[in-house]
């Protein structure tokens, strides 16, 4: 998954202009900013700096605390440029105590897509190459960091996030991002607590954000061809950029900062839970879910796939290992086929 | 994968005609034929159910044999039919004592496409809508067998193949098919013999067959986004309808009857050979790519994931397991470089 993921972000563009996937140079030592110069608070477009400054603060605090929950191994970090501004820092942690694999990564993306990509990814169809001549390319910033941390007990879910920002050298922009759950097995309490904790955030800055963000988390991890969702949700928002962006940063800000808080006590209740190969193997066949989501529906990974990107760093999203048994169904009554149902029918936790 | 896989196959049609998800209905027992009564040699469409005849011919002799190389599992069958005609007949092993996961699919369909699908289903761009008045949809038959075997030992390759015939009611036909295989290690000889088997097959029809073939494959079973081939080819061919329906359907037949010469040997001569941790690792990772392939870039596969079609059998190609490392590298000089510099750069076997 690139930083620039999600449903209606940037559609596949045939020819990006200086994104490929050998378009990258690998750094030492991470940047300060992988911004352009002239692209912070005192520049043209105060927004860019400053909220790669805000998600790399939170990559640094995210990954120091998870690091403290796993015990065991520590992320690694690797730093990427690219010729004409933006880059990445990834960070991922291999083989812990707790995680198999966790990564987050935090990329900016200086590319240029045609009007009509531009169009197609955003959600209302609004003109937003107004005052462009037919067939201009549109130049664009996207900044984002993207999350999955893969545990190893089949009690503690896999989480992902992913936040980002996207504004065109027009002054056309927008927020989105979101964190949701994916458990093997359905625990009520749990579940509760992280979308209680997402809530809270949504509710401190519109009371309406939470229902319709979780909604449309429901409705974007689908798996078509199982019907089923890919896990327990959460919220998702795309193009958000209904108010003064400043109130929107701050959202943003909220809620790439609760995701330890949402999801790390869940990992300490479960994380040395006791465990059958039975719970192990369904946990596997549930990692194949989640591999068959991300590559063939999330647009972040379809995108970073065929348009280029470190491809290190978009799949890393994928998880150590997974498992596909042929026509698989749990047992009637089972804890296997009790998540089943709420993969199949989506729930109100809060 | 389906039965009407293959890269310039079938497009996604957003409104396919009687292919669905839900459309398929299970039967307890398989059925003579999944062909409409009328399309057989006396009827309107010879090579129909002549066709058809063949390959469940061959899924036969081929499961049987395959069993016999186990020694341990053996395939259970699943059929079902559709209301308007077509259907399939799955036969998957699991767990077996050589194989892991083994599925021979046999897949008849009867569906209508756009006048566009069918211009971009074939490789040339003839007129193969002539006569049909613009917005009508094609009605089309598909018939086609699929299989991919996975080995539990790292030492024993993984097979594919992929033999189908199409045609629509107006009369437009074409032949596609081919046979590839994908090991973790790099064994000359062995690569020798599978090429081998296939250029003396293709040699014995049409000594143009083989080159043309063998580089068609090594165009088709690219990972576009690791710049590596899935594994070392074999033969493949698409479109093809360039003389008497009769001698390409003996093609077919001798390269659909040709699994088992060409793959069991290898079988027979590594099932038993010793391997190391590291070296199943390996395996699991390019299990990975094998998944990454077939999930964002195998038409088959996309094609029956998107517009319908029984999940299970489309998706019995993924192999059990898999598995995904960060950033991992061969070392250099290593039995894992070796064949990745093959994967790199296709070479001739034969």
């Amino acid at each position: 998954e690139v930083g620039v993921g999600g449903k209606n972000d940037v559609v596949v563009d045939p020819n990006p202009v200086n994104i490929g996937w050998d378009s990258h140079r690998a750094v030492d030592k991470a940047p300060d900013s992988l911004v352009r110069p002239g692209d912070g608070p005192d520049g043209n477009y105060p927004m860019r700096a400053r909220f790669e400054r805000m998600l790399r603060e939170a990559q640094i605090s995210i990954t120091s605390e998870i690091e403290k929950i796993d015990g065991g191994a520590t992320f690694r970090e690797d730093s990427w440029v690219r010729a004409n501004g933006g880059g990445g820092m990834s960070r991922v942690l291999a083989d812990g105590a707790v995680w198999e694999k966790a990564g987050v990564n935090l990329s900016v993306v200086y590319g240029s897509m045609p009007q009509e990509a531009l169009q197609a990814a955003t959600e209302r169809g609004v003109d937003r190459a107004r005052g462009m001549a037919p067939g201009d390319r549109v130049p664009f910033f996207a900044c984002g960091l993207s999350c999955v941390m893969h545990p190893r007990n089949p009690h503690c879910p896999t989480m992902h996030f992913n936040y980002r920002y996207f504004e065109t050298d027009g002054g056309v922009w927008w927020f989105g991002g979101g964190t949701d759950i994916t458990p093997s097995y359905l625990n009520v309490d749990d579940m509760r607590h992280f979308h209680g904790t997402y809530k809270d955030v949504c509710d401190r800055h519109d009371p309406t954000f939470y229902p319709k963000f979780k909604a449309w988390a429901d409705r974007y991890f689908v798996i078509p061809h199982r019907n089923e969702t890919r896990g327990l949700g959460g919220i998702f928002f795309d193009d958000l950029n209904d108010r003064d962006p400043e109130l929107l940063f701050q959202f943003a800000r909220d809620a790439v900062n609760s995701v330890v808080p949402a999801y790390g006590p869940i990992i300490e209740a479960h994380k040395d839970d006791p465990f059958t190969p039975r719970e192990k193997d369904w946990q596997q066949m549930r990692r194949g879910r989640y591999v068959e989501f991300n590559l063939v529906y999330d647009r972040g990974t379809v995108f970073g796939l065929k348009t280029g990107g470190r491809i290190e760093s978009i799949l890393m999203s994928l998880p150590e290992t997974a498992r596909w048994e042929y026509n698989h169904q749990p047992e009637l009554g089972s804890p296997e086929a009790e998540i089943m149902d709420a993969f199949k029918h989506p729930r109100e936790w809060v």
